[in-house]
């Protein structure tokens, strides 16, 4: 995944692009980055924040920044932004996506003699490949609308140059940029929860393919948006902050709706309710609610120090850490029902040990409600973490397992209520131990978020591909 | 506050002794600590945690560590473990609690011609006192004792000697102690939060002014009890870990009975309960619970970055910071009547911008519901945060209004009912722009926590002092 | 300036490539760059060596590079070295030089499309230009030769390939390399005092505009040297390490023969000898043992942390430190008549102060012998330290001052002995405050390193610039 | 070693503290500190400098020193300055020496039930224990009186008090100290060459057990100097910068007088003569201006990244740094009859490397000449580093092997001249391959460094020890 914010000012700046490019923390683990543009000079910083958080990173620098025009970025994978030399003149870049077909873009690029500078390990930076082919075209609004064209999968960008920044939505909507407003200034988000504590209000939602061009005056549309789109319906579930919106929809309130429309088809008997912290809050949040069941506790994660992970050196460390974030409160537990919602099991290692921790403090029930359906597809449109390769996949590898093969009747084990269905579910189930185990029908998730099917991406739960 | 924990086992301890002091990383904000015994080897040391995490500081030189027994600390106020050399052995020693005749101590050991070596900014390091105190007995059990004896205040502790780990709790039991029992190792801790990850379970707490010796093979009483007890009752209501344990007494069950008490005395209409995060959770969700509310996060805490606060270098920066660890979730809030739990007000000035955003969102209304009764005595027996002073407390600026002196009549106001306790608390209310305000009852905060009005120490609403 | 390094072995090179990296320390204060190849892949590292040492800030990542190909550089302008990805496949490069036409072959380059990606402050970045120029050919060979003819200006470089390591110098040899040899292992050094600690012997020169390919089994001319040098005379007087050699020529020995050339043609009456450290030393042994007067050191430059200048942050410091470096040694130097010799002169403004120091100390008389003839001709073909333009040069200064234009006559100054060059040193003597000022003999100079004048460039002294 | 900087001024004073203590890095590889006074608070920092510089690593927190008195240290062994709680006030302390009977003393603090909060590793701070002697006195004068006559060994001292700082000169004046002044500020000094660059020039020598006590207005004696002095002779012959002075008498001044007296009896023929830097370097000097013979350098050292030895990590490095530093100059070797001068030897390993390096350049002769005697008597009065002890010395060594017993007739091995003293030193020639090797006679030393014999510790040579 991975997450972008840009911000143009009639004054200075670097603490909101500062505090907005760190509000996207959640959506990566690996490199941060920030450039603002003063004059004709573009300042640029990267680094590494798989130790230690964005803010501290950058902190000692801060003083070394100055500009009214901003971008940054939160990566998980390419070291970004990029300050690119052109005849479009100097610019900075930050992107979020995925490009399917890099490699064959890297060889038409050697194939016109062009040459990759910020290449390692032998494979060429995806960012600097986009700015690549902006530069092949006569301006920057063509260059994007060409690239959007080049790409396959998917590539949200911002450009800071010396017109202003240029915002760029992928060609279908897959990842969200929603412009915010405030006196004297505009800013464009991955997440608008980054808005509200710096004073911008939600102004804009860009459409699919969309193109702005954004300066302390105001924006306008530079390439109009698409017909089609196909929104990451993940967001809502699991990637997105509980305080931000796409297309006008809050993902708390969605959580809320997911977890109600559980508990609306579920009658079983829990003393009370529970979330697998920080995701599953929300969904059960609105289970709780819809059955006027207590809604409880029985894990705290211990936020003051393991707010997310850090990656400790060896492995005995990390065998421990996996441990370590959830504390259980075995007065809550010991002789208990417990429900737990979640947004969603990708391999199950980590929910079957939490779920022999709640055994081992004395549960009598464990119950398991999740807020979408099985994942059967791995997603090829955005950058989802490397383990979530097809037999990562707790519900591929059963159906591996029942059938003999990797890819055999997936739609009948996707359908909901199937005879497959229900038989692979159970497989997990008692692969995780569970009491129960209910997963939310893809029909009531599509009902929860609230967008016409059609322009949600339901891919790794359909195989669906509309476009 | 700060925390303590202490680990003997019959292999390496430097893993759980790292882990289990950093679970009490919400006790303090200042200095971590950590010291292990190998042989006749000390190994020390100590970080300044005010930028960064007590984990994040000592990784890189865990490895140096080696050892069977150890002991760590997270400060508020002066470095430690200290390691000290005298005629009892070299032992290492961490303390909690607050000497308030420091000074007096001092001028004794002057005149004894004894010297401090830690001293900085002409202040003696009180963990220095007490390792003196004990130094001047023939044993350490004499010598904890002595110090007991002499410090006025409150100081539970523990040692790191040849002959094991001695664990001392205060002399009226103001901070616990408890110990934790595993195969091969025993540990002793302030938070009983930081042992069921660490594979501990909880196996004593420690009495007022008790003494225990542990090793690798079990503990003794090396000093029984006193007669007398006086817990901190904020320990419940805002210190502890909700996972955490005194007396055997749960913070989150006690949480949850704190919010049901203010409910059953309420009828105030409102959409949903929420609490101020993350203290006021626990006691919003027993309000909710109790009265069948919806409990909803119109605050959402961005715990991604925003753990706990560290300070930004400037001033300028630093009031930016007070704004944003809470995100507004505008959706919830808009056009809707909130009501707020919270463990206490203090200043009341970061409550009070939170009550502002509320209503900027467009609530209707805004309610709030304290899990204590207001706050009008300084403690004197901790270190709370130094800004705790008699004239930050908000009720307490009140009464000197209305009274035109600091200290008039304080009896009254602290009597739940009373016509000056509902003036004064009305003005508060009015400060804040509250729609309306209410505070728990002594009498049912003390029977949510559940143990005889006398072990408690309420000092800071009625002030009490037993003892 | 800046210098190279790069190797190849059997075994793993890394030590060596650091170790053989940093003995060009003194020929860049800048940053410090490393790359290994190792199968597919490169390892990079790049620093700023600004405030500390090449060693101390590759130290802690030097675990992570592995490989039996390897390229260094210390470099006073851009970041490198680059790893790039192209048509002739993924290499690293490193380049020491100066390109004169940079903004003419960017706009050329921009008129092709082509982008940069390490721009920064809006210029590009040399060394990625080079790359560039050779990744419009069809061959590593054919590239440099193509971006040797394109660059004005001068240009020598290392390419870190998968079929080994290009050692390429500038067209007119300015900037030397040289290969050394040992079993197993190849490598090339801008100074070949980085060989003997690693093991090395010195095995060829490569000549002007010649190419190599250095593999581990040995290496291979790929483009034969041209007709004619323009080799640096600098090299010997100043920048060089004493223990170098190029052309076969030992810089130390060069110096002891240019102190020996100003001594016989001197008799003034001085009590002994000394030098300027560091660099004026080699000169003032050769002048001492010419005269047979003793060498003394009235000057101690403080090396344990002095040894190169680092910078601190304020002025007020920055003021202090140009003090700090030598040590003035008052027994040796009160009521003593000192000749000095240094290199060269340049602004003059720090050997006005030493010449102050030493006349504080009581010096009687202080006579100063300069190694090479007035500076009066900035340098056009490296990157000699920004402060050396033209009117920085204290010669140049007098020449406008005398002649009321910056520019005329500058033949005759240039002339030894001419009256116009006579009347120019004793203005330069009277603002040093010297009792007696000679320069160097270009014929002398020379003669002293041994070439045919017209393979020498000795353009910063007679404005010549044969090729 | 170590060595220690005061100073009072009428200003600020943090700057000059800073570079003053920097100067003495010469003399320690292990720890540095500073603290300044300023009102009654006292502000200290304390580095590790085993991997860095002092100024690097004091540099970042410079900004938050202030204050008009401060002292500083460079130590090899404890941490330093302590601040001191006590009943003389609060003061700050530094020290430089060596205590034999620290045990004997410790062990009387605990009678006493006196105990050390600096200990680690289960060994008391020496430090801390001086700061005990002084403290339990009822001045400081007193106290450090007191402190002299119950160490056995060493120690000069700075204190920092509210009433100005005290220098005391350990009581047989083993360890110099000198008092600066200039316009507003007097500054005490382990060594001199500290002075002329920050403005002091050379006030006062403190004789031996002398104590004064300087405020920003003057100072005045406190304790007046003892009539006997042991001053070390090797501060003069290794340790000393050479631009100090102890008791008047500059320290590179006696170096030359050393060369020059082994010149004397000296007739051997060479080409040049050369001195192993550093230490070596004014002992040639004056060699080669005795006999009329060229000064050549043939090892240069690598100052610009070598300065000093910081330790690399693992072993293999290690061994790879030992060869690092210098670099050898064939074309000054190859062929010639060397003749080097250097202080001492100690082991001789790094020496016997040397040696061989010459060889492998193809030397003819390498002919080695000592400033001092063979060491046969390790030092029991200061803290040399810990290899040398007893059998580490090469000549020790000689004797064992020759006698059968470590320490059999060692007065006849120190006589010079006698068969056994030439038999000892034949065999260490042989061990080092050396052409030929002569040290210097004691007597000659002594007339170079020109204080009377009975005021010199000449015990690593003699064994004696007057007092």
């Amino acid at each position: 995944m991975g997450g972008l914010f840009g911000i143009v000012s009639q004054t200075d700046c670097v603490a909101d692009l500062y505090y907005g490019t760190d509000y996207h923390s959640h959506l990566g683990t690996k490199r941060g980055g920030m450039a603002v543009r003063n004059a004709h000079v573009f300042h640029r910083a990267i680094h590494n924040i798989e130790n230690s958080y964005f803010r501290t990173k950058f902190e000692a620098e801060l003083a070394s920044f100055h500009g009214r025009q901003g971008i940054g970025v939160i990566s998980d994978t390419d070291p970004q932004p990029l300050i690119i030399g052109s005849h479009l003149g100097t610019f900075g870049i930050v992107t979020v996506g995925r490009i399917n077909n890099l490699d064959e873009l890297v060889d038409q690029a050697f194939a016109r003699k062009g040459n990759f500078s910020g290449t390692s390990d032998g494979i060429a930076n995806p960012t600097e490949m986009v700015a690549k082919l902006i530069c092949q075209q006569d301006s920057f609004e063509a260059g994007i609308e060409a690239a959007q064209e080049a790409i396959r999968g998917s590539c949200s960008l911002i450009l800071l140059t010396e017109k202003g920044i240029y915002a760029a939505r992928d060609r279908l909507g897959r990842t969200p940029l929603v412009v915010g407003r405030r006196p004297g200034a505009f800013a464009v988000t991955s997440e608008s929860s980054a808005f509200p504590n710096l004073g911008f209000g939600v102004d804009y939602f860009l459409g699919p393919g969309e193109i702005l061009r954004l300066t302390a005056d105001g924006y306008e549309q530079r390439c109009a948006p698409g017909p089609r789109m196909q929104i990451c319906s993940f967001l809502w579930v699991y990637y997105g902050y509980p305080a931000s919106e796409y297309e006008g929809i809050n993902v708390e309130e969605v959580r809320y709706r997911c977890g109600a429309a559980l508990a609306r088809r579920d009658d079983v008997q829990a003393d009370f309710v529970a979330g697998i912290p920080d995701s599953g809050i929300g969904h059960a949040l609105g289970y709780a609610g819809e059955r006027k069941l207590p809604y409880r506790r029985p894990f705290v994660k211990y936020t003051p120090t393991w707010p997310r992970s850090f990656m400790p050196q060896n492995q005995e460390m990390r065998d421990l850490v996996a441990r370590m974030k959830l504390i259980p409160v075995r007065r809550l537990i010991e002789g208990r029902r417990l429900l737990f919602c979640d947004d969603s099991i990708v391999r199950g290692t980590q929910l079957r040990e939490n779920v022999q921790v709640l055994f081992d403090c004395g549960a009598c029930q464990v119950h398991m409600r999740l807020a979408c359906p099985t994942l059967i597809f791995p997603c090829e449109f955005l950058n989802f973490s490397s383990s979530r390769s097809t037999l990562d996949l707790a519900g591929r590898k059963i159906i591996k397992k029942l059938e003999g093969a990797e890819d055999r009747n997936l739609d009948d084990y996707a359908r909901a209520g199937s005879a497959k269905n229900l038989e692979m579910i159970e497989h997990i189930r008692e692969q995780l131990h569970l009491s129960s185990l209910i997963y939310q029908r893809l029909d009531d998730l599509v009902a929860a978020i609230g967008l016409p099917r059609e322009q949600l991406c339901t891919h790794c739960w359909d195989g669906s591909s509309y476009f």
